[in-house]
């Protein structure tokens, strides 16, 4: 069992966190809320999703796990305004899922959660950098090395974090202070990633003020940040790719 | 003989209510007005197009019928602001359109009336149901049913006036009583229609405060509504799709 | 030796007067300033771009000549918002150039500018009729020639300036007097000239109060303007075409 209200703008904004991985999603219901855990088809990103009934105006639900296809609840999504509000309602029996925006009703079918690939075991790291960084600061950042590579360093010397970005002929590089920071846990560290992927986890980032960037040495980035007020939590972490020099 | 001032924005307008279906037409110019009938190339649907004389600044006309390519007229008047004034003006000797957009000056080949299809007859439909609502409430209808298929149903049960789409495994449905509408006079009905149609024809008609629907059981849809403050009307008659189930 | 402090908007504007022609540039650069003498790979038009130290917040140089790839500055530019300051410097030893936008820091290869076509020669003409017009009436007019043709005859005669365009059915022609112009230096002339080079320059004009035309009969354009508000110059020079009637 399963129904809940909710602001449109507010589930626009959590399900875009899960399709800059994946297409396809199973999603744990409960009384505690909604969990999704989900690895991209590459194998190089995994996204930890959670969101608690106080993200919603009105949750009810018994233990269950449904597959959504999120590309076609993104274009449904695409009917309602913002401050539209949202009715979401489960049928067990039928297997379809029924999604209300104002007078306008959708019926849709469930995905078997069976097809969809297996929840993945979200690693335990120990990463001894810990960056706060406002996201957009952090997508300005993103932006500003995709001019030069498709690949970018991040990394902590001393008091300051580094990002940079290595071209054949040209490099970028932008180093912040503590003070330029919100908060910074030092550890001498770097890793490259690739730009691919952190050009789409920053995007929904950048809509909060606070992102937690946990880094290593060659060693996977963990990149935190609420949603939906402090009522959902996203966590990603991206692969390191080798350094070829 | 015709001469003709009007306000660019109302123009343009006007001409997009043509544009939905056909690329060129035969435009019968008269002191009463000026009027269209044209059926598009697939014979799925028609516009009357009616403007008065009360629609223009000035406007001075003897009988005659000139033949003009509307994407080209839609291109020019891509160069007019929507508050600037375009002045008209027809030569018949030369067979030439002049369009005056401020202190510019375009002069058109018209296109022989007699190469361009004649003019449809409009039939006379006994159509039971009518509904009036607002136009930009029936697009978001349409958008909404664009989702899930590429045909959808119009109908009435009751007091109920309702937009229906089915996919494979997905459909929508909307439901508007008479409180929800500005007019409904019932019968129970229902047919479906291309959404491609549908979807050109809801474009302009969105602009309009009052939108009727006149809707018989798999019979054709009439779309009426007025452009030009009142001083011209539009109508399009859709044909029904045969539902395969 | 260079450095320089510049506004982003004043550095993205003048560097855009030079990529409507070409994509690569040589810079010569001294205490009296930055200038460019360019030619378009089809040898159809040329730009002489001046930049004085007073365009700068800081600018300090002696003689030196530097190439530059102007799609790659161009690309790094839309990282910085306009409001933001440019911090340009040459490191003569490495032959790169560094350029720091906030916390931002690129570094670029230069090219080397023998690599570079050499500076062509400006040559002088003289033109009996000269036009002042407001830099957006001006682009107004290119844009509505497009419509007809893919080239515009531009030309004066008695006391009115004249834009025509002629297709192989249509034609377009404005006319505007000394009253509706800044100033006109009259004398009969006319030229015309491609539509594609007429529509690269007039944008970045079109940012200028006042471009004056330099006009003589089958010769070259001289369209000159103003950039960073009267610290710098731009002469574009532009080869008629052969009218083929």
């Amino acid at each position: 069992m399963f129904t809940a209200t909710i602001d449109a703008a507010l589930l626009k904004d959590s399900i875009e966190t899960l399709t800059v991985l994946v297409d396809e999603a199973r999603f744990r219901i409960s009384p505690e809320g909604i969990a999704v855990r989900a690895v991209d088809p590459a194998n190089v990103a995994m996204v930890s999703f959670d969101l608690t009934p106080n993200a919603f105006d009105d949750f009810s639900a018994s233990d269950c796990e449904i597959g959504l296809d999120l590309t076609k609840i993104t274009d449904i999504l695409g009917v309602a305004e913002r401050s539209d509000k949202v009715i979401i309602e489960l049928d067990e029996q039928s297997k379809k899922l029924s999604i209300g925006i104002g007078q306008i009703s959708y019926t849709l079918a469930l995905l078997d959660p069976s097809t969809i690939r297996a929840e993945p075991r979200i690693p335990q790291l120990d990463l001894a950098a810990e960056i706060v960084i406002n996201g957009k600061d952090l997508m300005k950042s993103v932006k500003a090395a995709e001019k030069i590579s498709d690949h970018m360093s991040l990394g902590v010397e001393g008091e300051t974090f580094f990002i940079e970005a290595k071209g054949d002929t040209d490099n970028m590089r932008q180093e912040m202070t503590r003070e330029q920071l919100i908060d910074l846990k030092t550890g001498d560290v770097h890793s490259l990633f690739s730009l691919d992927y952190l050009t789409d986890m920053v995007k929904p980032a950048s809509k909060s003020n606070e992102v937690t960037l946990h880094l290593g040495s060659d060693l996977p980035l963990k990149l935190n940040f609420n949603i939906a007020n402090g009522e959902g939590k996203i966590g990603y972490l991206l692969a390191p790719r080798i350094e070829s020099d």
